[in-house]
């Protein structure tokens, strides 16, 4: 399919993490009433990622869901319920399912202040031009292309080309916020909007720009020779999630009280400050380039 | 004891719950550098509550260890984890124990914005007392009254009769903020002060006011038949622990879109909104009344 081809089949999916509440209790809601999310040119299919999760209220039973999508991960031998779950996912809506997703849109939440984030794994001009209309539509959305080989194509959204990972935050598990819920739903109609619109006008609108933050690495906490996080994300950076990192500036406050502070050549920009599923990931921050391409 | 005597064994418990990380994480750097809750009139211990729930991240393994308490339940024979654990911790450090506690100090943290908060669990004019003096030190301290039968005698800090819960929001299960890892040393740091004063003075101060939030009832989400929430905390009441709630104000907002609103006789005072770990207790928020009282 080239990036001028109509979008038919978009799958939303919620609850790819069980205790990421906003996602599922969207679905469940748009399963009852779901004009929401009806559109004249393409089918919406609507999907809880993980239900065994979300009913139990963990992140997952086994293994994160959203690093099971890789081929050869799929295909792997050591079986756990994420990976038969991934394996019946790709069976269905993966590009050789019964019924291949043209777009995913996968909803979560995160415990860092990312405020309307949409994420994306390629480059894929589908996604930049639908990324730049939602955020031309919505000052409060931020792009992040996190293209960082060992991690996003594993991700659920990239089982279809077209996808886009809604992230929404900061809110604790477990726990539902309204305005997370309404911003959440807010981001997601617009995404629909754009892809009805792109449908009706049959090809890309030229001359549009989009202001991303480019993944460049991750950071990790100090930590001790057992692995225990030594310090805590210093009170200066966190929470500031998409602002500039400047050379010196406080990184991290060690338990010991000391300062450890920034020692990069040039500013960048961190995302998913703090989050709570990534200390296992060893991931306290990303770093990004900010960038601005046409689309 | 009548509280005019002076306290000898002062304990301070983090990780109560496992997935509350500010309190094991401050327990042990005490233990590292034991110099910061030393007192010379008083021996300060330092514990872990639910060691095994901390190293899994968990809040509990079978049980909340905070509602195993009660007499009645520590000598329960439906035996788990956390009722073998209460029952280890009363055999140390309970009114019979070896090393009985003369006052706890319980630390936790939680996802509803409650500030600092000290939640007393009895009327014990030594507990209120140490209430007044941190209050009139740090203008961000509240103290709740958590006098309801059905829940806090069962919790760890109601072992010694002097004693008291350390709340600091909001925060995220799993998180750990700079910020509110300060702001919870900070008030131990006061009460240690406080009792040392109090045991170099030898009796109360008189003429001191505390102002409190005194527990008078615990709404529960609307539910549906399955017993799933049908409704969401109502962005206007969303964050506002301790701020007066007015009849005819929003409560909640139905997942189908209708606000919910109180409908009490009189303004009272949410506490413990959106708490994550209070949707399996059926508490969306407490309902407290402001009074001020002499101690």
């Amino acid at each position: 399919m080239s990036s001028d081809e109509s979008v038919s089949r978009v799958v939303i999916i919620g609850g790819t993490h069980g205790n990421e509440t906003v996602g599922p209790t969207l679905i469940e809601r748009w399963q009852r009433a779901p004009a929401a999310v009806s559109r004249a040119s393409f089918q919406t299919r609507l999907l809880i990622g993980n239900p065994l999760a979300v009913s139990r209220r963990l992140r997952y039973i086994d293994r994160d869901l959203n690093r099971c999508f890789a081929a050869e991960e799929a295909e792997d031998e050591e079986s756990c319920y994420e990976s038969e779950r991934a394996r019946h996912i790709l069976s269905e809506i993966g590009p050789t399912g019964s019924t291949p997703a043209d777009l995913i849109l996968d909803l979560h939440t995160t415990t860092s202040n990312m405020k309307r984030s949409l994420i994306l794994v390629n480059r894929e001009p589908y996604n930049l031009e639908l990324a730049a209309a939602v955020q031309s539509q919505d000052p409060k959305v931020r792009t992040f292309l996190w293209l960082d080989e060992s991690l996003p194509r594993r991700s659920l959204s990239s089982v279809a080309r077209r996808g886009v990972t809604i992230e929404v935050g900061p809110v604790p598990n477990n726990v539902l916020r309204a305005d997370q819920l309404l911003a959440t739903e807010e981001v997601v109609l617009r995404c629909l909007d754009f892809c009805e619109a792109r449908n009706q006008r049959g090809g890309p609108q030229a001359g549009s720009e989009l202001t991303c933050f480019t993944y460049v690495d991750r950071v990790d906490y100090p930590r001790d020779s057992e692995g225990r996080p030594t310090a805590v994300v210093h009170p200066e950076l966190q929470d500031r999630d998409y602002e500039a990192l400047e050379p010196g500036q406080p990184m991290f406050l060690g338990l010991d009280g000391r300062t450890l502070t920034f020692e990069g050549p040039e500013p960048l920009f961190p995302v998913f400050i703090n989050e709570a599923a990534y200390y296992e990931k060893n991931i306290a921050f990303c770093l990004t380039r900010r960038e601005t391409l046409r689309v």
